[in-house]
């Protein structure tokens, strides 16, 4: 057979098959191979029959049939089967072959794949891919990081397939080397987790501090559609509080209240740890699906503590204007956070990474793709340096008009009893990160009380270190041995 | 030389040398080596001279003065150098022969090292041990884990070194297998973390809300150190706030606001995010330290906002109570955060933990001692398997006592714009906590419309799981391809 695919994918579950459709659909002609050969014929009997797609029932077969450099894309479960099917992979290849991981792998995995396959000769991507299956199919959100060499080849292919903004951008850009796409997938599944309760906090407000039935509260996000807050998971939420049951009733009223989760969100606020950054929003949202899921301790606590009056006082209009600037408040932090957290990640791991290109990757086909992000790209071309999205003049002039409705409404909700995680930490962090001065001073004596830690002085150089015997009764360090 | 020590110990750096001082004041005696060997006659002729301390020049040496089963405690830096010295240890030694590592350990290297030095017939501690150099010479808190059988052995040495309370208890107790001991130590530090992030926000709000001076602040924790809230941390806040600069004016003033951490907060956080357990207060005491770091961008970012007037309307000596409210009841909180992880922890590694033991443990000799311990030793006392701290009686009519105050303290710091994120998030959890309802049932649902995730009913039993196809188009998911 002559090499004449211009791509190979291995993994037939949805995303994968939905993928090759996707390709096939732009041109390319496409190989495909699964472990389970029988998926192969079933597919290309299926809903690959009639298209330029060659089924293969071994690796051979299908490093066979590539033209070169050779692109394999996997598309399977993360973990053990992606370093295995690596190890199949790099016998059939050629030097300068490409091996694209699209699954979503944890990006320490991916650094450390991209310098194996390298060492090997060989080319490595790692590729962050969101929109879910139906992404994968009509456009998705792609986010290819790892070998430089290899994106000149990958391009054509995937920019073709991704989703395209309305003035026909792609949403796939090279975003940096080694780990960088999957490190960049894992922040927008955080900044996902903010947005997300951000808007679970919008609705706490509205159902109980404004009795605000699922009808009208889908009114509101209608509307909220319609303005700066315009996004794919705005809309969903007005759609599911218009949908109902079978007996006519609101359907989000029936389900459940305890969330899961799949594990990225815990990996963004892992690596914040690790790098130092504070993503407070994120590790809130994560923290908050923890105490959803606690649903018997919640129920039982809630017999044991007094529930205050919920209801919000005044004006109910003014309040929901009011929630809805503080939740675009909230979610400039949350941006600002996640990109402080991907600013940090790229310079402790050697990426240059593209800001600006990434909130044009996340503008469309992806699960966070909003209008806000626009601003985020021209804030990228105003300043490609900008240290901290909130001292962009449109953030900063954004927030500056929104900070008074913020105020009241966090205030107001943790008088009422109302939860508010994320909408108080945004606002917490907001007035940290405003201050010139903070009580870490306080801290540092306390540190260097017991643990003669030292400290700076607000008179001496930075990097000049003073030590304090705080309690008179000398040594070098001053731990007491009280008890109390 | 005869077999005639009753302990050894490696690693003569300030740590190591009290800890030997400490011992052999208790009547037994030690035999101690240290790599860099001039460092053991030093010691041997100066501060340890004229004292039942026997110094070594090798490990072989050290192994020969140790009475049976032998006891070699290392005092080394954590990571590779207590791996190598277990490498150097397990030759010299016999079956039954215990190791103990002192050092600040990651509990996952305690429980594979705890586990390998097992297959080697060899038993092994990792034990916390808190207080500092001070409490190393004159009584620390010690959270010895590990082999089960080697307890015995060193309990006589580790009771008798430990901080004592004043009726006679010993700040040390066995607290479970394997890394238990780091991981208890780990979260002790997390603790403390959360503790100073609390009064720091109490001292933000006194000196820019209530515009007092360090002395009259001093003047509050002096009083405060006095009742509910008496405590290490609170007493040393006391005396730093006194504490005058060699030209008169208080101390704290002169020092830099930017904090550093040494990487245990990080550590208790990561864990949390791993088992899934909302320690909110702890994760923003570490993020606080983050923002608190970013001085520059601070200061900076300060002439691009503006201050709210910061100053808290009303009656002073009844804020100052509200703030003392609000202070205990998100101690409250932390604990009962603190205390949710090591309960998760102990399920998901297999330990048996003695969480009243713990809470005595804490109780003396460490930087989080206080009366508060006690009042947990008695919650559990009363009720052994106490599932959470702010259901136990006292603990309940406390935060209801304080409820007012602190919904006061948080809204108005909030209005006003002095960050209290640690004050704040308690308060949120506790809201969340005490909620038999929640907002996640709208995120499950955004979770199955784009996503297929799936979701629970409340009219249906657990566990039972309904997909919606939320659009009407049609498919198992529902990820839209709309683009804004």
């Amino acid at each position: 057979m002559n090499a004449s695919a211009d791509i190979g994918l291995i993994g037939l579950a949805v995303m994968g098959e939905n993928l090759i459709l996707n390709m096939e659909g732009k041109g390319f002609t496409v190989a495909c191979y699964n472990r389970t050969v029988s998926k192969v014929d079933e597919f290309i009997n299926g809903r690959g029959k009639g298209k330029k797609i060659i089924g293969c029932h071994s690796i051979q077969e299908l490093a066979s049939v590539l033209k070169r450099p050779r692109i394999v894309m996997m598309m399977v479960k993360a973990g053990q089967p992606v370093d295995d099917l690596i190890e199949q992979l790099l016998p059939v290849l050629e030097d300068g072959d490409i091996i694209i991981d699209g699954g979503n792998s944890l990006f320490e995995d991916t650094i450390r794949r991209t310098k194996y396959v390298e060492s090997k000769g060989k080319l490595y991507i790692g590729t962050g891919v969101s929109g879910g299956e139906e992404g994968a199919l009509l456009g998705p959100s792609l986010m290819p990081g790892g070998s430089p060499a290899a994106w000149l080849h990958v391009k054509p292919i995937f920019q073709a397939i991704a989703a395209k903004l309305d003035d026909g951008t792609p949403c796939c850009d090279w975003v940096g080397e080694g780990g960088a796409g999957h490190y960049v997938k894992m922040t927008h599944n955080g900044i996902e987790y903010g947005d997300m309760q951000l808007i679970c906090e919008a609705y706490h407000i509205m159902k109980e501090g404004l009795s605000m039935t699922p009808d009208q509260m889908h009114q509101v996000f209608k509307e909220w559609n319609e303005g700066e807050l315009k996004s794919y998971l705005i809309e969903i939420t007005a759609d599911i509080l218009a949908k109902k049951d079978e007996d006519g009733q609101p359907l989000v009223d029936k389900i459940l209240d305890t969330a899961g989760q799949k594990g990225t969100g815990k990996w963004t606020v892992i690596s914040s740890q690790e790098l130092g950054i504070p993503i407070t929003l994120i590790a809130e949202a994560v923290y908050s699906r923890c105490v959803s899921a606690m649903k018997d301790q919640r129920v039982d606590a809630s017999r044991h503590f007094p529930r205050p009056d919920p209801r919000f006082p005044g004006n109910k209009q003014q309040w929901i204007q009011d929630i809805r600037n503080a939740l675009y408040a909230s979610k400039i932090i949350s941006y600002t956070q996640g990109y402080m957290l991907m600013r940090a990640a790229a310079q402790h791991y050697g990426w240059n990474l593209n800001y600006g290109g990434i909130a044009q990757i996340w503008r469309g086909g992806c699960i966070i793709r909003s209008v806000f992000l626009g601003q985020i790209k021209k804030a990228f071309d105003r300043k490609p340096d900008l240290s901290c999205l909130l001292l962009d003049s449109f953030f900063n002039k954004a927030v500056r008009r929104c900070v008074r409705s913020w105020r009241k409404v966090v205030s107001t909700a943790q008088r009422k009893g109302i939860p508010v995680p994320a909408l108080s930490t945004a606002l917490a962090f907001y007035d940290a990160y405003r201050s010139a001065w903070l009580p870490a001073n306080l801290l540092q004596a306390q540190r260097d009380y017991f643990g003669a830690h030292m400290y700076e002085r607000v008179d001496r150089p930075r990097g000049q270190f003073f030590h304090t015997n705080w309690t008179g009764r000398g040594g070098t360090t001053a731990s007491g041995t009280y008890t109390v």
